[in-house]
């Protein structure tokens, strides 16, 4: 990964409103990998207090899609994912690190794990997802 | 599907501070179904002016949710899902039609579309998941 | 669907060796959907008497590409798929009933309903499926 | 891992009928894992001369409710599980590693990766899966 990448990957992020609605920021990117991170913050809760469920599957097809970037450039379709929640989303960071598994010249599948991290600074497990993202690129 | 249920269902979405923050509306609630609404805005984007991924993502969980909350009763778990992206989400609102296709006492399999109805009233489907809800009242 | 079509696919089918170890057969085919059976036998079965997993799994994932084939052409190759089971598998005949949701040029979603025929001709859904398949015809 | 444990999971594969057809065994149970694999033969594979990518999913549900079995005890039921085909499956013997990445009272979720043994020993990655496991025993 060099700081290049980085930085076009965070702007890619900042072109996404929906992102910066959420105040998402990517914190590593390159070599068939992506770190997405979300801070907890009211707004982004569900009725018991956790993080909604939907905050998570964003980052989860996030960070798959830009892990996918890595290998198959810039213009990518994100195909689908599976998402399995296994604990409730507690704690003040988000964190969603994605990893390509396997890579095509046409398509990309990608595992992602999304972990919160506490208040003490531990990582908890909060779901697992795996999914497949296109290229767009004319073939 | 009596007023009353959909009444405590708005209730319940309005108690979850992200689907407020994406202005989520549900208008259909009851026997074995439920409707999500979503209307696009400017900051519920990617990059390209498409709806972004992750409120399909949000829309269908959510959606889910509730059609199994319809048979397994108010306190339910979202155990996880798949979703899967056909088309771009172009058009003026995202609409998420699920429907329980099998319920038990502990748990209900839901299937989601997810469809945008463009400017002229036509629908177009954009994305299919299906995935589990787990009741979590003490058994 | 033309007669002719239904036969093609039942060659198709025919020239899996795996397809003939389970003695499953092409009842239907066209339009973007496809129809898989297979009777229930002993060596079919897990340790409690039900239909194997793997068996509801493998007619999941033949009818989705079937199916597919209607859109795509005969070249296809499967992506992956989801796949939820509902009730355990017991019947006479497994009937997996695909259909396609979506299809480009390069790619189509497929749903399938994997129902078990009762002896007394009752069918009893005990499975649901979604996946993708992909054009393996050069673009 | 105990040699006992791993005796048990061997019985139990062996009770089930549709594993003897498959002939496939279990070489490793213990910890949140296990691992299962099965020879190729022509009888187990599609038109194209690679593995059908039904035994590729038999593996993974298989592989997945074997790793589970391992945190939630013997009575388990396969909730469901997503596969993602990587690559045909050529080779000799197909392995399925399957490792618990959550586990709960009720419920365990499972990776599972799926690599062909090459003739000169050499692994490559065919298909990853992720799914769910339920505990059947009373609660």
């Amino acid at each position: 990964m060099s700081g290049l990448d980085l930085e076009l990957a965070r702007r890619t992020l900042d072109a996404q409103p929906f992102s910066r609605l959420l105040r998402a920021r990517v914190t590593e990117f390159g070599g068939g990998a992506a770190v997405l991170e979300v801070d907890v913050r009211d707004e982004l809760l569900q009725q018991n207090g956790f993080l909604h469920g939907g905050v998570l599957a964003y980052a989860a097809d996030n960070a798959l899609t830009f892990a996918a970037g890595t290998t198959l450039g810039a213009a990518v379709l994100t195909g689908g994912f599976s998402i399995q929640y296994v604990r409730p989303g507690a704690g003040r960071t988000l964190v969603a690190r994605a990893e390509v598994v396997h890579t095509g010249r046409r398509q990309a599948t990608v595992r992602c794990d999304l972990v919160m991290v506490r208040d003490g600074g531990d990582e908890v497990l909060c779901a697992v997802a795996q999914g497949t993202v296109l290229s767009a690129a004319p073939s």
